[in-house]
């Protein structure tokens, strides 16, 4: 067993990378949401000026990347590695988002544990001497995913109380060597878990068991509280998901009622934006992390982040040949302190 | 510019890892081709017992992993992470084979340069000190993929003769901080080429632009020449994709074709099986890699390999949207020495 790796799952970084820049980009429903303040760039166009949801995708990924370039005053060509994924059929949107980059490509999927794989996999570049300067980002949009997953748009099925929401939105970030922080300390890589759950429209009660089984492998693994994070994101189990989880936790004895949110419940006002259980996909913990989460600990209000994403791992296919949905959650805990 | 950096794409490991087992399981017409003698399993069951054949693909891929950690003597449960992933919507024949694994999982989107994606990534969390044993697998099924990618398989579809045949096959590699070779030495990481071919029945068009790129910067970045490698193997151009980065090269004035091989060319013999311009899927080259080049290696024959898969980065979808075919190509030194 390396030095790096403490417990089960999890690493220690030894010179933890800083997260440098993020940016976010979204569609009309998600700015006009709660953290409507809070995102860099808000589109009232569903297209983004294309002709297709699959080519608008991957222009507002495109111009996520151009943004988070330029918030970390790099030229893309300074950025050794980019590390991305997304929810489409052969992750087209990230594909063709990137395809005039130049830039090294490594392409992910972890469904809408994308940003959290993708996050690691750039701090573990940096950390290990691999890379100075990485990107991770990913995107998903609510009629590209609608119509490959669902129905087609104008069929307008009608969505069950457990269902969530697909954000239309991207984010990206910038990881440095070297930088203010926040730093990206310890890496908790999910396994994948399948409860048996095999309702695609209750992907919440199907990522749970994920969450929680990562979130407990990490508390273990470092010998971590939950009350030692400011805040614990999980992301997207929505309100059902989230139920479930905390609900496992009291089972264990431990309350995480006050400290866990999640990103598909911090994206829209639920009781208002009729999306149900909440916001899913890659581009909402991408969105939340780089528009919200990060901006709470460079403001000073957060010292430390357990940023959890969850991905539901099935296909339309294998729901149809009657197969339970295999989910996973990779954890990242980020710090502002680098000698935590 | 970190030390393990040199040139503009390339790694060098430090302490380059060993892969210490390799595996392969193929269907019946694979196990026609000439590699017969060289595969682990050969099943003449499409449906590998299953009941569909995304099914099957995914009990391919299970079968093989049980296979190299069998063959490596370890228990699954040594293994600290596995990089996987498919051609199948939302890499669904890597989750559905893995869930059961209890391993941590980064799922990746290489098309049929996963296997040198997956290869790169073990060996970067080893050298770098993250884990001791990693695993590097991919699958890919010609019914899975030719319904999903091009016709029903009841249709009957004419295929051009620049078209490639899907490998129904799985690859599948351990990789050990210490072990007797081969080692992997470098890695020079693909960035996004697309050349503009916009035919899908002609990926080794749309893919030799680049593997030619990536070999190239290879080839700057290590000062290494050609002659230095017993054997460059790309995986899949086929044969048209082997004349076009046969000819770019020429146009530079260098020779490769007494060096060049191709997975694609090597699994099926294009005279007699029917295949047109040879094998693809990502199957192909892991398989290829597995039971053929690897025993090279360790046979004695070859010293040192450049291994180097290429995928192409679209999905019908894209293509049906008239867009091109974009591409990637990652290459990865092999060496019996591990000072090399």
């Amino acid at each position: 067993m390396s030095t790096k790796h403490i417990g089960k799952q999890t690493v220690i970084l030894q010179k933890p990378p800083s997260i440098v820049a993020g940016a976010s980009v979204v569609g009309e429903k998600e700015g006009n949401g709660p953290l409507r303040r809070c995102f860099d760039y808000i589109s009232n166009d569903s297209y983004f000026g294309e002709k297709s949801w699959e080519k608008a995708e991957s222009v507002m990924l495109k111009q996520c990347f151009s943004l988070v370039a330029n918030k970390a005053r790099i030229a893309p060509s300074d950025i050794e590695y980019i590390f991305s994924g997304d929810l489409l059929n052969q992750c087209v949107g990230s594909t063709f988002a990137l395809r005039e980059s130049g830039i090294p490509f490594f392409g992910l999927f972890g469904a809408c544990s994308t940003m959290a794989e993708a996050l690691s996999l750039a701090a573990i570049f940096i950390d290990g001497g691999f890379c100075d300067c990485a990107a991770a980002l990913t995107s998903s949009h609510f009629c590209s995913a609608e119509r490959q997953f669902r129905h087609p748009l104008e069929y307008g099925g009608q969505r069950p109380p457990t269902s969530q929401w697909t954000v239309t939105g991207a984010g990206a970030l910038i990881l440095k060597s070297e930088g203010p922080g926040p730093y990206v300390t310890h890496i908790t890589t999910g396994k994948i878990v399948d409860a048996g759950v095999t309702d695609a429209n209750n992907m919440g009660a199907a990522m749970a068991p994920a969450a929680y089984d990562t979130l407990k492998t990490h508390f273990e693994d470092t010998g971590r509280k939950p009350n030692d994070y400011d805040a614990i994101v999980t992301g997207d189990l929505g309100g059902v998901g989230r139920e479930v989880i905390l609900d496992f936790f009291a089972a264990d004895g431990m309350d995480l009622s006050s400290i866990l949110m999640d990103c598909g419940l911090l994206i829209f006002d639920t009781e208002t934006q009729d999306v149900h259980a909440g916001g899913s996909g890659c581009g909402c913990s991408a969105a939340v992390l780089a528009s919200h989460l990060l901006p709470e600990m460079t403001g000073g209000r957060w010292k430390r982040l357990l940023f959890a994403a969850t991905g539901a791992l099935m296909s339309p296919v294998t729901t149809q040949q009657g197969e339970s949905i295999p989910s996973i959650c990779h954890a990242v805990a980020l710090d502002m302190n680098r000698e935590c």
